[in-house]
C-alpha cells in the first residue's frame, strides 16, 4: 500500500512554515522534511530533511508573491513525495472565534464561515486563510483542514474571559479568545510525555517569540491567557505594544486626531521593542546592541512578562512550573534570566549554568518552581490533528 | 489673634466634598465641620460638625447648578466662621501632569498651566478646576492651593511608568501617572502613625470607591499602581471597564464604526459594574440584589482586583501588608473577603469575625499579610498640604 503523507502549514506575517509527515503506522507521524517559504522582497523557498541536510533553497520570483509562491512550494512537495500519497493538508487558523473550538475539515462553507470571523482578527486572519484558499484553487481534491489558535482556550472560564463592557457586547463575541492554542497544546502533550506529574502542576508556559504570550494550565488545560480579544494584549511584542491604558487610545484620537487605522498600524506595527528601543523589534538585533534604549526595551519586555505571569499565577492560585518556548523563550538564556530573577518572591531559583547551556531544566534543585526550556512544534500539532480528523 | 481656618475642596463627578479645619496651632488642624454639595437634579447641600451633628440640609435651587452652588456652599462656610478667618482654600485636583509633584499656590498663571493638561484628563479635570475658579471669582483675595492626585507617584520608576510605544510619544506625556494619590498618601501616614514598622511592610492599599485602584509601596512610597494615564485603566469599576484590550477599542471604531467620542462614553460611563450587571454601578444596590448579573459583575470586580494585587506584589517583591479603603473597601465585607479569598495564595488569611464587624486589623494571627481596614480623608491631606503651602 502507497505511503500516506500529510502536509501541515503555519502561515505568519511575513512566512508559511511548513512540514511533511509520514504516516508511518495510522497512529505515527514521521517527520520527511520540513522548510520555509519566505515571503520577504525576495521569496524564497528553504527546505530541509528530517536530519537536518539541505534539500532546497530556491529563490522565487513572482509578480503576484504570496499564491504563486504557495504554489510553487506545493510543486515541491509534490516532487518530493515520490512514492507517497499527499492525504491532506493542515492549517495554523489564527481565530476560530466561539463556533470553532475542535479542528474541522475545511469545505468551501466552513472556509466562509472562517474568512467572517476576518473582524476579530483583520491582520492575522487573512494571512491564515490565504494557503487554504491557494491550495484549493491549485488542488481542489486535496482535502484541507483548518486548526485553530484559540481552540485550547475553550477551556478558560467565562469570568476570566468577560471585560467588564456593557454586557450585551458580550453576546456580539467580545471576551478573551487567547492565541498560540497550538504551541501551548503541543508543549502541554510533551509536558505529560516528559512526566504525567508534571500535567497535574499550576504551569505558567511562556510562549515569547515575535508575538508573545502567556498561558495558565491547570491539569494541562489553560485556565487564563495573556492574550485577549485579540492579538495585541498582554505582553510586550516585537512590534506589538501588549496591555496598554484604553485612555491612550482614546487620547491619540480624541485629543490628538490620530486616524483609527493609523492607530492600529502604529499599536501592531510600530511599538512594542521596535518602538521602545527605537532600532529593532527583534530581540536578537537588541541583545547584540550597546545602546541603552535597546536595553530599556529589553527590560520592559522581562519586567511586564514577569507581571503577567504572577497575575497568571493569581487565577491558579499558585505557580509550580514554568515553562519557556518559541524563538526568544528557547534561545535567549538572557531574558529567561531576567524573568526569572523578577519572580524569586514566588520560589523561581534559576540555575544559572543550566540556563546559559539551554538545558531542559533550568531551575535549581531547590527551586519551588520547575523551569523548563521547551522546543515548540506547531506544525507537529497541526499535523496530528489533521490526520485524526481524515480518520474521522 | 483670631483663629485661622482652611477649607479643603475634593470636587467628584456628582458632588463636592468639603471640610474645614481651624490650625489649633501652626502645626495641628483641627475639623470644624464637613460636608457634602451634592449637584444631582436637585443640588443639596449638606453638612454637619465634627461630632456629627447635622448643621444643614438645604436645597439649592440653581440655574448653573454648580457655580451658584459653590457660592451658596462658601456663604454657608462663611456664616459658621464667626471669629475665625479663613486662610486658605485647597483643592484635590486630577493631574498634575509631569510638573506639579507638590501642592501649589493657585495663581491665575498656574491655573492655566493646570487647565493645559485637560486633554490628559478631559473628564476629570474640569471638574477639579471649577470649584477653583468659582471661588477665585467670588473671593479673589483668598489664598488657593491645588493638591494632585498623580503627585504621590512621581516616586515610580520609569521603568514602571513606561508603556511600550514608539518612544517619542514618552517624550510628550504618553506614560503612566496613577491617581488616587492623596487618598494614598493619607492611608500610607495614618500607616506610619499606627505603628512605623508599617511603613517598611510591602504594602498594597485598595482604594475602592466608585472610582478604584490599588498601590503598591515599599517604604511608604509609591512604585506601582494600577492606573495608568488615564483613570480608566486597571480594576473593574462603578461605570468605567479598567484593563481592556486595545484590540477591543480597534474592533469597535474599525469594524463596528463607533465614534472615538462614543466608545469614550461606554468605556467611562457605561461600563464597569453597570455594564456586566446591567443593573447598577453602585457596589451597594448590587449587593442588595437576587440578580444573578450582579453576582457576575460582583465577582468580576474581585477577580480582577486580585489579579491586579498580584501582578503589584511582584513589582514589590512581595506582599506584607493589604489596607482596604474608600467606599466600598471600608463597608463592604463580602468584597474584602472575595478578594482576600483569591490571594490565600500568597498567605493572605482573613478573619472572617474581624472582617464582619469591620475591624481596624481583619487577618487572622498567623495570616502573612497583615490585612487592615483605614478610612481615608482626602480633605485632610489636602487641608494639611494647603497649611504647609500658605505657611512657606
Amino acid at each position: 500500500m502507497m505511503r500516506q503523507s500529510i502536509l501541515a502549514l503555519n502561515a505568519g506575517s511575513s512566512s508559511i512554515k511548513f512540514a511533511l509527515y509520514d504516516l508511518a503506522s495510522p497512529q505515527v507521524l514521521q517527520l520527511v522534511s520540513r522548510g520555509t517559504l519566505d515571503l520577504g522582497d525576495v521569496p524564497t523557498l528553504r527546505a530541509t530533511a528530517a536530519d537536518g541536510t539541505a534539500l532546497c533553497e530556491r529563490q522565487l520570483t513572482a509578480d503576484k508573491p504570496r499564491d504563486t509562491a504557495i504554489g510553487e512550494m506545493l510543486n515541491w512537495v509534490r516532487g518530493e513525495l515520490g512514492a507517497r500519497k499527499l492525504i491532506c493538508a493542515g492549517h495554523r487558523i489564527v481565530h476560530g472565534g466561539s463556533a470553532f473550538i475542535e479542528p474541522v475539515r475545511l469545505t468551501p462553507a466552513i472556509i466562509e464561515a472562517i474568512d467572517r470571523l476576518t473582524p476579530l482578527a483583520p491582520l492575522h486572519q487573512p494571512r491564515s486563510l490565504a494557503p487554504v484558499r491557494a491550495i484549493a484553487a491549485l488542488q481542489p481534491d486535496l482535502p484541507q483542514v483548518g486548526c485553530f489558535d484559540t481552540a485550547f482556550h475553550r477551556t478558560i472560564e467565562p469570568l476570566v474571559r468577560r471585560f467588564a463592557l456593557p454586557r450585551e457586547y458580550e453576546g456580539e463575541g467580545l471576551r478573551r479568545y487567547g492565541f498560540h492554542g497550538l504551541s501551548y497544546e503541543y508543549i502541554a502533550g510533551r509536558l505529560g510525555e516528559i512526566s504525567p506529574s508534571l500535567v497535574a502542576k499550576r504551569t505558567i508556559i511562556a510562549h515569547l517569540g515575535n508575538g508573545a504570550s502567556l498561558c495558565a494550565l491547570r491539569g494541562g488545560k489553560s485556565v487564563d491567557t495573556t492574550m485577549g480579544f485579540s492579538a495585541l494584549d498582554g505582553l510586550v511584542m516585537g512590534t506589538r505594544c501588549g496591555a496598554i491604558d484604553p485612555g491612550v487610545l482614546l487620547y491619540l484620537l480624541l485629543e490628538r486626531g490620530v486616524a483609527a487605522g493609523e492607530l492600529q498600524t502604529m499599536l501592531y506595527e510600530r511599538s512594542g521593542l521596535l518602538g521602545v528601543s527605537g532600532i529593532s523589534g527583534d530581540m536578537r538585533t537588541l541583545e547584540a546592541s550597546d545602546d541603552p534604549h535597546a536595553d530599556e526595551a529589553m527590560e520592559l519586555f522581562a519586567f511586564r512578562a514577569a507581571r503577567e505571569a504572577a497575575a497568571l499565577a493569581n487565577t491558579m492560585g499558585g505557580l509550580e512550573c514554568l515553562v519557556f518556548t518559541a524563538g526568544i523563550g528557547e534561545r535567549s538564556s538572557s531574558i529567561r534570566k531576567a524573568i526569572c530573577g523578577k519572580l524569586t518572591w514566588l520560589g523561581v531559583a534559576l540555575d544559572q549554568h543550566a540556563n546559559d547551556a539551554h538545558a531542559e531544566i533550568i531551575s535549581r534543585p531547590d527551586s519551588k518552581v520547575e523551569i523548563r526550556v521547551v522546543a515548540t512544534d506547531e506544525e507537529k500539532i497541526v499535523a496530528r490533528h489533521s490526520r485524526v480528523a481524515m480518520q474521522a
